[in-house]
């Protein structure tokens, strides 16, 4: 399977947000992620980087 | 290896921008894509949507 791990990156280090995903949706400052399971986070913040071979996706909160 | 194809959506279809992307890096209103060859493509335009188990990423362009 192909899904990717999401990581909140804050001033010193990168916090998992969301194990296997699958779904990235930006919708206006939000994004909605959902994993092969089902489970669903909304967070208001922005894509920094994906790396997909990698299985990670970088995201920036955009306030706290 | 887990890497996705990215496509333009258009008011039509989907046409594909850059096969087997690995790295994804917004930056500003800009895409930066590279794939696992180390081709690189720079496109004005937002992602609308990640589905990593279909290994798809749809963008839609800000501007022709």
């Amino acid at each position: 399977m192909c899904e990717a791990n999401a990581y909140i990156r804050t001033r010193d280090n990168e916090e998992l947000l969301l194990s296997s995903v699958d779904k990235v949706i930006p919708n206006g400052d939000e994004l909605l992620l959902e994993n092969i399971f089902g489970q669903r986070k909304i967070i208001k913040g922005k894509i920094v980087e994906m790396a997909l071979v990698d299985h990670k996706i970088i995201i920036e909160k955009t306030e706290q």
